[in-house]
C-alpha cells in the first residue's frame, strides 16, 4: 500500500517540473510543496472550481508581485483576500517606486534618519508615502462602496504597469478583499484626504460569503496566515460546499494556537474544509516556494 | 560595562519577582522575559504613560481571559486592540459556555461530526455559536456607530460576568479597537441578523490615530503579530512622540519578512518606535509569559 | 469527560506552584509546561525511577550551571547526558571566569577583533581558552579510560566550586555520558596537550545501554535536541523497559524530520517510549523552563 | 549602491538556473538561497577551494542521499561531516532496504505494534535491523581503527549500489568525519557483535585539525546544525584561514542561542568564518533546498 521513498535524481536538463515530480516520492517538506503543486494543478483544471487565494505577508516588497499578477492573470486565481500592506505596496510599485534591496545589519537608526523603512532586509524610501498621498488626493470616489469596489475603482485609475495587482483585479473584475483594509497606509492617506471616507466593509462580508457560498466546487491556496487566511476558512465555514482543496505555505506552526499556524486538518472540524478533501501544508517561506508553484503550474497548466 | 551572566539560584520559597530579577541577570529569552517585564512594569509607574495594547492569538479559548482582564481592570492596558476571535470568545465565556481542555490526537473528522470545532488542543461545541445567535438577535443599536462604540455597548448589553474583557471595558470606557472586525463570527452573526449593519471603522482609524498622537508618552505589549500588531504602529508613526517603551511576546520571526515576526528594531526606522526607547522581545508562548508577567507586575505595581 | 478550560487566576501573594496548578487547567504550552512539571514530580516520588537527563543547548553560557548542579545535588537527575560545549563552559565558570552578558547587535568582525566569542547574547573572552589550557596541561590521568571515568577524575581535579555540574557528579557518583566528545574545546586542547588520548566512548555506550537495561522504571526529561536527546533515546530502545515518563524542552519542530524536532509520540513507534508513557512537550526556551521546573519541584518533592 | 528588487518573472520554459538568478534580485529566504547557491558556485570554481559539507537531519530517509552521493561523486564536497544515522540509513539503503513514505496521523502506538519506527513521514520496518546487523557480523576489521578509516572499510564492504554515501567515500577516498559515531544503530550493533570495538575517535579529531590546517582557501556548506556543524566550525577555529565561503540551510534560529541555529556571522566572532567571508543562510528545509542546489550546480560548475 505504502510507496517507497525513492532518492531524489538532479539531471542537469531536467525541468522543474521533472523535479517536483521528484520530490513527490520523497519526504518532509519536499513532499508536502510537490504535494500542493499537485493539488493546485488539479484546482486549475477541475471544470468550474473556485479558486481563493489569500496572500499575507510583504510579498509584494520581496519580489512576488509579477507571481501573483501573473496567477490572477493567467485565471489561477479566482478570489483573492490580502492585507493592505500588499496593497500599499503594489501602489509603490505602480506609481514607479521599486522597492530596494537592503540588508538586516545597518542600524535602523541610521536608516529612520536616512528617511529609509526596513521591511526585513527590503528598504523603502519614506518619500514613496508623499508620492502615493499625491495620486490619492487626485481621487474622487464614492466614500461608502465596497472596498472591493474601491479597490477595482484605485485599479482603474492607476497609471498602465505591466505587473500591478490591482489593475489586473480592476481590468478583469477578479473579486478583491482586503478585510483589514483601516490597518494599512493606504487607508490612512485616504482618511486624511477624504475625512469622510466610510468604505463599506460589511458589503464585502456579505459578497465574500456569497462567493463561497455559490462554489460548487472550491479550492483554496493560503499564503501566510492572519486575517486573510481567517476570512477565506470563516467564509467556508457555512457555505454548503467547504473546501475540496486546499494548500498553506507558511513558516507558522501551530503549537502557539494561533490561526496563522493552525493545521489544515484543524479546519476540517470546523467545516470549513470537507472531510474528503485534498490538502497539503508547506513550512517554507513563500518567497521560495512561489516561483516555483508557478513555474510547475505554467508547465502543467 | 558589560555584567557577567549570574547562575540562577533558584530557592524553595522565592517569589516569581525574585526569579525574575534573577533571569535579568542571565541570557536568551530569560532575559528578555526579565526585561520585558521591568520595561512593563516602568510603562505603569510613568505618570501618563499610554500604554497600548495588541492582542492576536487565541488568548481567550487558552485560558488567558482573566489576565487581559485583570490587566485592563488594574489600570495596566488603557488602549486594546484585539482581533474578532478574541471577542466571540469573550462572549462565548461571557455567556457561560466555557471551553474545553482537548487534544490533538482526535480525527478532525470524528470532531466535526461530534460538531466540535478544535483550536489545537482547545475544543469548542458548535452549538455555542446557537446561543451566540440567540443574544445578538436581542440587540437593538445605531447601525452606523464605530466599532468601538458598538463593543462597549455590547459589554453593557452582556450578563455580568466576573472576567469579562467587554465588559471592563465599556465599564470603565476603555478604548477597544478590532480593525479586522468582519473578520469574525460576531461579524458575521450581525450581518446575518441585521443586514443594514455598516459599523464605522473609518472612524476607528480617526479615533486611533488621535490616541497616538495626543499620548506625551506611549508604551506598547504586542502579544503576537498580526493586524493588532500593525494597527499598534501604524498609528505611532505618524504620531509626533513615537513608543518609548515596547515589548512584543511572539512566537515568530523575522526571517520570512512578515510583520508579525518583525523585530522591534526595524519599527525604529520607520519612526513607529522612538531612537531612544527601552524594548524587549520575547520568543515565547504568551500563554507562558502572561501569566508570569501579570504575577510580576501584580507584585511590583 | 472533558475538563473545561479554567481562566488562570492570578493572585498577587500566589507561589509559582499554585501558578503551575492553575495553567493545567489552560492549553497550548501553558498547559504543556505544566504537564511537564507535574509528570517530573511523579518522576521523582517513584521509588526507583531512574531519572535520564539529556541537556544541549548552550545552557552553562545562559546561566542554568547552578540549576543543573541543583537538580542533581538534589537527586533529580540520575544520568546526565551532554554536549562537550556545557562541559567546556562547566569548566570555564569552574575555574573562575564568568560568562558576560553582550548583545547580538555589535559587529562580529569588532568582537573578534577585541578577542571575544559570542553566543547570542553572551560573550566569552577568548582567553579563558588560554586558562583552561593551563589547567589542562596540569592533568595526569590514563589516556584510555572512558569518557565519564575522565569527566569523574576532571570533576575532581577541579577547584572547589558551588556549582560545578562535573564536580557534583564525581562527588556523588553520577554517570555522565559525553557522546560527542571530541567535539568540543576541552576534547581539542586534551587531544593537542596529550596526544596519546584516546578515550574510550564505546565503554560509554556499553555504559549507557546498561543504564537502560537495568531501569526497572526509566523517566526522562529531554532539553534540547541533538546528540545526548538521540543517545537517551537510543538506549531505551533496546532496554526491555522503555520509558514510563518523558518530558523534553524544546524549541525545534517535528517537519523539518530531525530527531531534535521529533514528537515524543514517535518514540513509541521505536519502542523508545513506552505505549502507556505519560509524556509531555513544551515548545519554549529551556532558559525560561528550567527556573520554573526547577522551583516546581523544590516545593513538591 | 543599492539595487533595486526585481519582481520575479516566471517563465515557462525557464531552467531552474534562470529562475535562481531571478531571486537574487528579490528577498527574505528567495535572495537568501540564491546567494548560497553563487556562493557554493564559487566554492567548487576557485582552485582549491576546500569544501567541507557538514550534513544533519535524516537525510537520507527523506530521499536525499542520492543527492549527497552525487555531490561527493561531482567533487562539490571533499570532506564530509555527519551523523550517525545518516550512515545507518545509508547501509540501510545499500543492503537493498528502501525507506517508506508514510504519515504523521497513525497512532505510533500501532506502528509500533506492526513493528515500523517512524521518522516523521517516513517509516522503516524494524526488521531492516536485524538484515543490517546480518551485514554486520560478517565483517572483519581493526577494532581500534579510526572511525574514518572504518567508514572507508565499511564502504568497501558494502554491496554495490548506484548512490551509496558510504561507498563513494571509500571508492574516492573521500574523508568522512562522524564525531558523534556512538550514538547511532550501527555503532550499537558494532558494539554487541564486537564488544572490543574501540574505534579511534581523537585520530579523526586530529585529521580533521589537519584537512582545516592545510586548507589554503576554504568554504562550507552546513546543512542542519548539530555536532556535525560544530565539529566543522571549531576544527576553522584554530586554522591559519578560517572559512572564505560558508552556506547553511536549517529551520533553526538563533534566539534561544544554541549552536545549530547560531547565525553564520556569529562564528565570526569566534575566527572560525573570516572577516571578509561571502556566507548566506537559507531558513528552510533542506529536502527543498538541495535538490535545487545540485541543480543549480550541475548547470553551472
Amino acid at each position: 500500500m505504502h510507496k517507497k521513498v525513492n532518492q531524489v535524481d538532479v539531471k542537469q536538463d531536467q525541468t522543474l517540473k521533472e523535479l517536483i515530480d521528484n520530490l513527490d516520492e520523497t519526504a518532509f517538506n519536499a513532499r508536502r510543496l510537490a504535494r500542493a503543486c499537485k493539488i493546485y494543478e488539479k484546482m486549475v483544471k477541475i471544470e468550474g472550481c473556485v479558486k481563493f487565494f489569500s496572500l499575507a505577508g510583504a510579498m509584494v516588497p520581496a519580489g512576488m508581485q509579477k507571481i501573483i499578477h501573473d496567477m490572477l492573470d493567467l485565471g489561477f486565481i479566482d478570489v483573492l483576500i490580502t492585507t493592505g500592506a500588499n496593497l500599499t505596496h503594489d501602489i509603490a510599485e505602480t506609481l514607479g517606486f521599486p522597492h530596494i534591496q537592503g540588508d538586516t545589519e545597518q542600524r535602523d537608526e541610521d536608516l529612520f534618519n536616512k528617511k529609509i523603512s526596513r521591511i526585513y532586509d527590503v528598504y523603502m524610501p519614506t518619500k514613496v508615502y508623499e508620492s502615493m498621498e499625491e495620486f490619492i488626493k487626485t481621487l474622487s470616489f464614492d466614500p461608502s462602496i465596497s472596498v472591493k469596489d474601491f479597490l477595482w475603482f484605485l485599479g482603474n485609475e492607476l497609471p498602465d504597469h505591466p505587473h500591478s495587482i490591482l489593475q489586473v483585479c480592476s481590468k478583469k473584475k477578479i473579486p478583491i478583499y482586503c478585510p483589514a483594509f483601516t490597518d494599512c497606509g493606504l487607508a490612512m492617506q485616504l482618511s486624511f484626504a477624504f475625512p469622510e471616507t466610510n468604505l463599506n466593509q460589511f458589503q464585502d462580508l456579505k459578497d465574500m460569503i456569497n462567493m463561497a457560498w455559490d462554489a460548487k466546487v472550491a479550492g483554496s491556496c493560503i499564503v501566510g496566515g492572519g486575517v486573510p487566511k481567517n476570512y477565506l476558512l470563516q467564509a467556508m465555514q457555512f457555505s454548503p460546499n467547504s473546501l475540496s482543496y486546499a494548500i498553506q505555505i507558511t513558516m507558522d506552526r501551530p503549537e502557539s494556537g494561533g490561526l496563522s499556524g493552525a493545521s489544515l486538518s484543524e479546519a476540517i472540524s470546523w467545516g470549513k474544509i470537507s472531510e474528503s478533501a485534498e490538502y497539503s501544508t508547506v513550512i517554507a517561506d513563500a518567497t521560495i516556494v512561489l516561483p516555483l508553484l508557478l513555474s510547475y503550474l505554467k508547465t502543467t497548466c
